[in-house]
Parts: C-alpha cells; structure tokens; sequence
C-alpha cells in the first residue's frame, strides 16, 4: 500500500495527527493551508506522510471516516492513514490503509518518525521536528515544493474580476499570483512584517587586492548594523522590517560592546574563507554548517512572526566570490559576470576577472555540477548561509526577496541543491553587478526595483518590500466590478 | 535703487515683515527656510521683494541694521528695504533703500502690494495672498524657482560621507539630492505624508472608438475612489497617502450617496471636454479655470499638511489627448507617442493614431508654441488641473510625484508654461504607454519604478513614494564614517 522509502530518504515518515492538517472547525473537513503542498513534497522527496488514528482499528468507524476525509481534501494519496490498534490478541498494530483495507499492511518503523499535533503553524512543526533528526537545511529540502497552482490561477482569476483593466498592473499583478502560488492561499496573506538576515564573513581572497577597502570595515559595519547607523537600517526601518545580523564568518574579534547587542546572532563557522585564489576556500563540511546556520536563522525569523524574509550580507571582497560562483555554476565566461563592486579601477578590475576566471575554471574542473563542492571551493560562508536561508525561507512557504549580486550566487547555489526553490524567491532589485543579472537571467527572475544600487546589506530588497506587499493587498483590498457597481469593459 | 517691475508682472510688489523671511530667534539673523529662493524667483519674475521696517525712517539704527541683516544672510539684493517713516512735516514716507540710502527713493505703489507677516510657511503664505490678486496658477508661476544648488552640494557631499561606498545608492542618491534641492535644506524634510489628487474628466474623442470602455465609467470609478475600492485606495493607502479626487469634468451626474463624500472635490468646469478629432476640445478661458483648480487644489492639500504631491488621473479615453498634447508639444510622430492605453486591438490602435496625428498637426498648425492654447486645442480638463497642480506644488517646495502618461502629457504643459518647473518633479514610474517615456526624455526625468503597468489613477506614482521618502531618510538617518568609527576606502 505505501511505496518504501528511497534508500536516502533520511526519515522513514512524518506522523501526523488528523489536526495537524486537516480543520474540522467547520460543517465538513478542509485541508489546513498549505497540507496538500506539504505532504505532496514530502511525498516527492521520497518521505511519506502518515495520518494517525489512535486508538481505533482499520475497521472503525472513526478510521473509515478519516480515511474518506484524507481522500475528500485531497490529500491522499501523498497522506496516508496510520491506523494504530489492537488485534484480538490483545497486540499493538499500525495498519497503514488508504483508502480503509481492513487488515492493511502492517508497518514497524526502523527509521526516525517524527509526529505532529495540532501546532498552529504545520510547516514550522514539520521542519522543527526534522531539524532535529536531519538538521536545518536537509530538513528545510524536504519541505520545498512548487507553488500552489490552484491558487496561482485563483489569483489571476480574481485580479481579472478587480476595477481595473486587465493586466493593467503589470509585473504587481505577477507578483501577487506567485505570492498566492507560495502560500497556497487567494488573496495572499500580506508579506509582513519582514526580517533582514544580514550575514557577514570574511574573504580570504581579499589578500590579493581585490577592492580598496580593509578587510577590518567587515567587523566595523556588523557594529554599525548593530547601533542602526547603516543604510539597512534605515531602508529596512521605514519598510517596518526589523534586521538580524548573523556573523557566520567575520574574521576579526566583533567589539566587546556587541556582546549583548539583541539583534547579533554569533554562529561563526570559522573566521573568513582561505585565499580562493590558491586552494579550497572552506572544506565541505564548513559549507554544510554555514547553510545549516542559513536555514536555522530562516526558522527563528519565521518562528517569531516574519512573513516575508530579506537576504542581506555584509563581507569585504564579497563580490569576488560571488563573480566564481556565477561563473562556475552557471558556466559564464568570468568577464561578464564580474564587477567593479563598490568601485574599483580597471587595474583591479582586469586583476579581479583574471582571479574569478581561473578559480571558476578550477571548481568546475574539480567538481562539475556539484553544487556544494563547487560552494566550498570558491564561495564564502554567508553565501553558504544565504543559500541555507533562502532553502529554509521556500520551507516555510515564506516569500524570499533577494537582494543584489551576493544573494543571487546565493540563490544559484540553492537552485542547484533543491531544483525549484527560486519559485519562492521575488527579485529584490537589479543590481549595478553584472553577475547579479546574469543569474535572474539564468533562473528567469525579474527585479521590483532598478534604481542603479551597488551597496549590499539587503538595501535593494528592503527597498522593494512596499511593492511585495502591495501586491499583495492589491488582491486582498480592491473592489470587484460587480461589488464596485462598475461597468466591465465591452469585448 | 529698484528696477521697475516690467510692464506685465502681475503686481507691483510682495511686502514682507521682516519676520517673514528672517529668523532672528538664536544670537544672529538668518534666513528662514526657502526665502532666499522665495525672493529670487519672485524677482525673477520682475515682482521685488520689499521688506518692511516699519515707525522707523531711513537714517534709524532699526533700519540700518535691518538693512545689513538682509545683506548678511543673503537676501539682499532681491529683498529690498521698506522702510516707512514720516519726513519733519509729518508725511508718510515709504523709502527703498538697499543699502540704506539715507533719503533713499521713495516710492508709491499705485497696483496691487501683498502684505506677509510671520506665518508659519511663508511660501503658502505669498502664494495664499497673490491667488487673492491673480489668480492660483498665475501667483503659483511666480514662486517656482530652480532647486537650491547649495543645498544639492552639501547633500551630495553628505551622502559621500555616510558609511557606504560613494554612490552605491545609485538614483536614491540622485533624488535625496534632488530633495534637498526643492527644499532648500540638508537633510531634506522626509516628503511624507503625501496626498493623492485624482482629477477626473471626460473625452469628447470618445465618441471615436477610441476605447472599449463606456464613457460612464469615469463616473462610476470616482465613486469607487470615494468608497475606497479603487488600485489607487489601496496603493496610497500602504504608502501613508490620502486621496482626494477632483471632478474637474466629468460627463455624467454623480451619484447623488457622494454629495457628502469627504474625499470628492467638485469643480467641474465643464461635463467634459468636445471632440477634438472635429475641433478644439475646450476654450482657452476652460483651461485656464482648470489650471487654477489644479493650483489651488495643490494650494489646499499642502495647507493640510501634505508634504508630497502625487499626481491622478481618471478619464475614460484620456489617453488620446495625452498622446495628442506629447504629439503636438514635444513634435513627435504620433506613432511614437500613441500607445494601446488600458488594451485595445490594432485596428482600434491604427484609428487612434490617425486622430492623433490629424489633431496634432492642427494644434500645431494654429498655436504653434503657445502651450495654453494646444492644451485648449487637444488636451483634457484634468491635464489642465494636474499641469496646475505640479506648478502649484513646485511653487510650494514640495515634490511632485507623477504617475504616468496623462501626468507626463499635463508636465509637459506645465514646462512649457514654467520652464524649469520639471525640477520639482520626480517620475513616479515608467508607463507601458510610449507617450509617458517620450516626455521623460524630453524633460530628462528617469522613472523610480518600472513594473509594466498601464492603470492611471496614480498607481505607478504611489508605489513610487515608499523609495522616495527613503531618498530624504538616508540623508537624515544614517551614520557618517566618522560617527560610526568604520574605515573609509584606501584612495
């Protein structure tokens, strides 16, 4: 009756009680938003999602009723009952049975099961529960899924229905279908408020002079992130979006005064990346734990009310990085994805292509498309993180807005590991870097904003939030011909 | 010792209490805000600024040191001394005198004199009492100055020393400069709240086919503004802006439930405009009333504390004169400038453009270069009231934000009418329609959002606002290098 779980599944099933997704609040069963996407993904990496009835036996009445119920919502075939009884003799059975097989296949679980209630959020169970067995970011990829076509299509259908003409709001109109493909909801809920996850590390690769700054100004700008003296914090603060500073690999000792500053989170993988331009500049293993840092800081955010969540990042020398990971992975001459940064002769610039060039060459030499290697070799620690972020965000069927060329190698390095996560993902801005655009290119994004920004930190997302959100309540607040009393148009 | 005001300034001259452009409240006098430029434009437009000293007579210290205050803080030349007296015999004199000029000329107004004392805003104030005497628009065309290149310079040089790269905001850089120069002031007053004014009319042209859309339309949307169900209610709204809307010629009778709507201005100066395929679609005397609704609407929402104006517009088929006043004003084929407005089909498209290019031509053929006359020739009632409306705000230091064709079309106009006035304008966003970029590039204004849409009302405008209030908060909230104790760049 259920398939066995591939042989890298990493948890043998999700136990659910019948709460967990489905609301019995009303006159007949609904699925809780987002149930179908979510058991479908786990169902399609490999992971089944069981529905336990306690307490009864295959041949219930209560067992029979949740069994249709499952097939009513649709969301069997992916959940599939776990009956859970005794037999006549008195012995503990679990009978899986969709729809209802008196006498179903018995199961005995050898691997991790983890069981969720009646939380109020069911991805954020889900993913606090496999945390836990698998850690944030394999856990965060089982719960990726694709946005919710129903809803997608309920959306376009509802923007036709709207006093205006149709399509007359342009990529806003875009943008509130996909919200509502994310969330799996008509209208979208509101994508706030949002929370700026800035990620700073250091480069090793800083060594070969490829910006003008010290590599000292990363440590300075994480306190003046800290005291709200720098542009993040004003864009972010007039967008009602609140900003958290994750130092997952700075490489000087962050002041003493930051030890109690509430809005730092110290989860330091090692303090900057290896010189890039002459080996490896982390191993795998720091990679790994960098985007479990990623997709930790994206459950927390979420956990604690963000609807929306900003990619942000602070690192000297960071656009370096960022140039070899578009090249490597996207197979792009190292010329044009490579850019001036935050302003850069074209000495330097001749100097900085010659370094992406040969270090793209090298990754993609040594590890073709495996994304994470390729990470390891040429990326720096808060792409890691970003990547995990990003991953973690889509998890949570949470709106990701990415910011400039340092969140888009980012986002190709979590497109490689979980194929489909950029339909979570809203283009903040186009950057000024030209690796920035080669990857919405790459993965078809378009930018909400272009006003020429080169700065970082997440300010071209921060500055494209009001949009997001006004998409949003586009769908949720506008009149209706027919409520309007407006004339449609004649065809 | 003064010029005498040329043979058609509208009045003899503006007389102000010193306290009206001095601020003598800390140990020494300096100019209040604006009045520098405030006395400039007036002199610019041959009206003499006259400050009055008055129980005095010229050889009194009050008048003396009055006369170097006004030297001092800049004010001189343009704002001359007034100082009023009486000679031995006991006659009133009034004597100009810059400097004092013991015996100075004394002079006798013989038109119209305003009289400012110590308001609050002393632009609103020169502009309330010369309306009195000429007219909104006519009293808003003498107040529109260049920005204020001091205050750009220190803006520029301010943002150089913020913690960020040089330039890396791109064009928030530009308009925070931009800001500071329409205010006078660095920082630049955060241009919030703004308020929306939706000039609604209708089209005599309709009658052409111009549009799928019914005529009664235009009546029916400004009922939904009024209920709050429109794309704009709900774009203003998130951006922190009231809408307002005029009914400066709509066709049909309102519904009767709007008579007590507090957002509905009624100042239809005709039920809309004739047909300006077969002749002129208003009288030159039409446009100049609603050029004036336009001003003094500015006038009124910046009484009531707006602090940014956004531009709307609501007319079925408004996009034909649009392209129309674009063809004739800025000579551009019809073809370039007449777009699909809310979707129609080629051949709809072939036919409106024919009617653009024949009334185009025939403007220009007539009026030439006299832009109130084209505007009467081809134009509609609300692109006469919003080219009042971005003059009256311009006249007022306070950015104008347009939206998107029908407001290019109309600051296309207002340039005409006051050239520079463009200044004060920020382009909210960049139309689908070809009309709308025409006039950007013409008057050389780079749009703030570019997301496809082709709606109207002010919606590209509103969205635009969110960025533009981040523009000034930039400027005002963020640390300097210094202050922040961050590195600057190795030179």
């Amino acid at each position: 009756m259920t398939t066995a779980p591939p042989a890298d599944a990493p948890v043998d099933a999700v136990v659910f009680e019948p709460a967990a997704l489905l609301d019995t609040s009303g006159p007949g069963a609904v699925p809780r938003r987002g149930a179908r996407r979510l058991v479908a993904a786990l169902a399609a990496h490999g992971v089944p999602a069981h529905v336990r009835q306690a307490g009864g036996t295959g041949e219930a009445a209560g067992t029979v009723a949740l069994a249709a119920q499952l097939g009513e919502t649709g969301l069997a075939p992916h959940a599939q009952l776990l009956a859970e009884g005794r037999d006549p003799e008195g012995r503990v059975l679990s009978v899986l049975a969709a729809p209802p097989a008196p006498g179903g296949t018995p199961i005995a679980p050898t691997a991790p099961v983890v069981t969720i209630g009646d939380e109020e959020d069911v991805h954020q169970a889900v993913l606090g529960a496999l945390t836990g067995e698998v850690g944030a970011l394999a856990a965060a990829s089982l719960l990726v899924a694709p946005p919710d076509a129903d809803s997608v299509a309920a959306a376009r259908d509802r923007h036709l229905a709207l006093t205006k003409p149709p399509g007359s709001l342009g990529r806003l109109e875009d943008v509130g279908c996909q919200l509502a493909g994310i969330a799996a909801a008509v209208p979208p809920p509101v994508p706030g408020p949002a929370a700026v996850a800035v990620f700073a590390g250091d480069h090793g690769v800083h060594a070969q002079g490829v910006t003008p700054w010290p590599q000292e100004v990363t440590a300075q700008m994480v306190a003046n992130f800290a005291r709200g003296g720098a542009a993040i914090n004003v864009l972010a603060g007039h967008a009602g979006a609140r900003v958290v500073v994750v130092d997952v690999g700075v490489a000087a000792d962050l002041p003493a005064e930051l030890d109690a500053s509430p809005v730092i989170r110290r989860r330091r993988v090692r303090a900057g990346t290896a010189d890039l331009s002459t080996g490896p500049a982390m191993s795998p293993a720091e990679a790994r734990e960098a985007l479990d840092v990623g997709a930790e800081t994206a459950a927390r955010l979420v956990a604690d009310d963000a609807r929306c969540l900003v990619t942000g990042d602070m690192g000297i020398a960071n656009t370096t990085p960022s140039a070899a990971l578009v090249a490597a992975l996207a197979g792009r001459p190292a010329e044009g994805v490579t850019g001036r940064g935050t302003g850069i002769d074209d000495a330097t610039l001749g100097r900085k292509a010659a370094i992406v060039a040969a270090a793209a060459a090298r990754a993609h030499a040594e590890h073709g498309d495996d994304a994470l290697a390729v990470l390891a070799e040429v990326g720096g620690l808060e792409h890691a993180a970003l990547a995990g972020f990003i991953i973690g965000g889509a998890a949570l069927q949470v709106p990701v807005v990415i910011d400039g060329v340092i969140a888009a190698a980012a986002l190709l390095v979590a497109a490689r590991l979980v194929p489909g996560v950029e339909a979570c993902v809203i283009a903040g801005h186009r950057s000024v870097e030209p690796g920035a655009s080669a990857v919405l290119e790459e993965l078809g994004l378009a930018p909400m904003v272009d006003l020429g920004l080169r700065l970082g930190e997440g300010t071209g997302a921060a500055l494209a939030l009001p949009l997001v959100e006004s998409a949003a309540l586009v769908l949720r607040d506008m009149a209706t011909f027919d409520e309007a009393g407006v004339t449609d148009k004649a065809d």
